[in-house]
């Protein structure tokens, strides 16, 4: 057994430690840690009924059809009570399975779900690379995070028909504004292919915990299963439902999140930052020295997140207006500075 | 592995089946079917914030410190997108051990969570009988679900430390108007005691999925291990603080709960029916057939729920209001005449 206290990865978001340990009010802030919009789709009235009563099959049996229209499935997925909660699950889709390869570096929290189960994880640089590993499971995140590398479509495809013993998990937590790398059509179809969207990232409302697994049945049954009933809140429930609705919304915040992105590119540009690495809601850049950098700019309160993994790097989220983007490129600036 | 279409069992609350079933719309039902409060608590205004970040851990851990206050606890409890899901976790906290025994009858999803991952489950009438078996988990709700049995403090005290050997979980989800019973503040000193409670019960707001288990720090860190990071909602952390911290609006969802519970146990008496067991929130009632009477109330847009173990009985909520109380009598008064 683990020691509990082992059981911690650092994430993006820690705002309370940051101002615990520089200062400031959690408003001066500006968290750019994440990788989640800078804008939350505006709330629809909330019934009383969606808080009061326990929320019904019927309910989110209806959510994930609207799902399964919005993401483009080929079956209607299973709700989580956020992505974490399925990846929590990942080993019970192959149980009898001894080893996991993770194409890496990626979200840590992969490779914890695997160990704390006792299976082995082998880290992989490339999906292909998995051919030469005894592992039954490839955990790809598509774009990645937090470098943004993209594994093309046809290469899944390719790699999971050849390797039809092996199950194949992409997570396309960011793949919103990437549709064109999504294989959420064809899991399902393919067996042996299972693909988690986030709800949270896009809308901007990462505090609701929701997410979608689509998989083919058996694969399904057991995740919803594990999860067991009821496990998505009614609200999260019912402003899926009116997001997934909601066309002119979901084209307005594709807009916002496009402006934001220039914006954000433009501050980095303009502060002679390397960009390494990038998806639609984040980047990825080459400072030299990431925890240090992270530091100075903490220090005036501007939060990005470093990485053990890769020390001269650190990602950093989009900014939500013109004003954030010129305090973004003068921190980037004075932390340059400070750090060289 | 188990078919997942067989992993389903029957719930209060299936409002919709109803409505397909028996017609009228869903505003025109009295639903009784369940032991969640009908009144809610009044919403706090919450922050954008809580929807759009990622839930904190110093934010989980403040909640978390307010419900060990709250429930009386003397460790900080570990938070849980619903009493659910801590059940589904269950047999994580005594992974070598084969057999659980569950006090019954009781809520089906004790045994289903033990019975998916392949345990053996033993029914037993009381917790005492457990001595009998081989079980080292024993599972009690207390009050127990639907029939409102109660067992004493000194019982379960006396039974943990006399086992040293077993885990004793008791599900206190209808425990808090009998705070007598409970045994939350020696969970965690007892160290094979587990005590799970219910935020969305008594604070009328079921949809949040929110619940507390207090238990010593190894088998706290198996269920924050399996349960995952930011397992919980943002608006059910804040909705949470908010509640715990308002003494006065506890203290006026319990006389409502209390003036509910005088009306409906009147409606039920003036209808001639037969109470045999009951807790704060529900009524446990012998009407012969229960299937019947509730199918025939159903006619009439009250639902109320049934059980295939205990044929003859059925289960009533509290109606909030005396128009509700008087329909409950008329249409028991009708369904009884209907059934005999």
């Amino acid at each position: 057994m683990m020691d509990p206290t082992d059981d911690r990865i650092a994430h993006g978001g820690a705002l309370s430690e940051a101002v615990a340990r520089h200062g400031g009010s959690a408003s001066e802030w500006l968290d750019l840690s994440t990788g989640i919009s800078p804008f939350s789709l505006p709330l629809p009235e909330l019934s009383a009924d969606c808080w009061r009563r326990l929320p019904e099959q019927a309910e989110v049996l209806r959510v994930c059809e609207l799902a399964k229209r919005h993401y483009g499935g080929s079956v209607v997925p299973v709700a989580v009570p956020g992505t974490q909660a399925a990846i929590q699950l990942l080993p019970w889709l192959a149980p009898s399975a001894d080893m996991a390869a993770i194409v890496s570096p990626t979200y840590g929290e992969y490779e914890l779900s695997y160990r704390r189960v006792g299976k082995t994880v082998k880290h992989i640089e490339t999906l292909e690379a998995a051919d030469s590993t005894l592992a039954s499971t490839v955990v790809l995140a598509n774009p990645n995070n937090p470098d943004g590398r993209e594994t093309m479509r046809d290469d899944i495809f390719g790699f999971a028909r050849a390797h039809r013993h092996r199950l194949v998990i992409v997570d396309e937590a960011f793949a919103d504004l990437r549709q064109d790398l999504s294989m959420v059509g064809a899991a399902g179809t393919e067996p042996n292919l299972v693909v988690m969207r986030s709800f949270g990232k896009f809308f901007g409302l990462a505090g609701l915990r929701l997410g979608f697994v689509f998989a083919e049945p058996r694969l399904a049954g057991i995740l919803s299963q594990r999860i067991g009933p009821r496990a998505v809140s009614g609200p999260a429930l019912a402003i899926a439902a009116h997001a997934f609705s909601r066309i002119d919304l979901i084209g307005e915040l594709r807009g916002r999140i496009d402006k934001a992105n220039t914006m954000t590119r433009s501050a980095l540009s303009r502060a002679g930052v390397r960009i390494v690495g990038e998806a639609p809601l984040f980047f990825y850049c080459d400072v030299g020295d990431g925890a240090a950098v992270r530091d100075a700019m903490a220090s005036r309160q501007v939060l990005v997140r470093a990485f053990d993994h890769s020390p001269s790097r650190i990602r950093i989220g989009l900014v939500p207006d013109e004003l954030s983007a010129v305090r973004l490129r003068e921190t980037l600036r004075f932390a340059g500075a400070r750090v060289s």
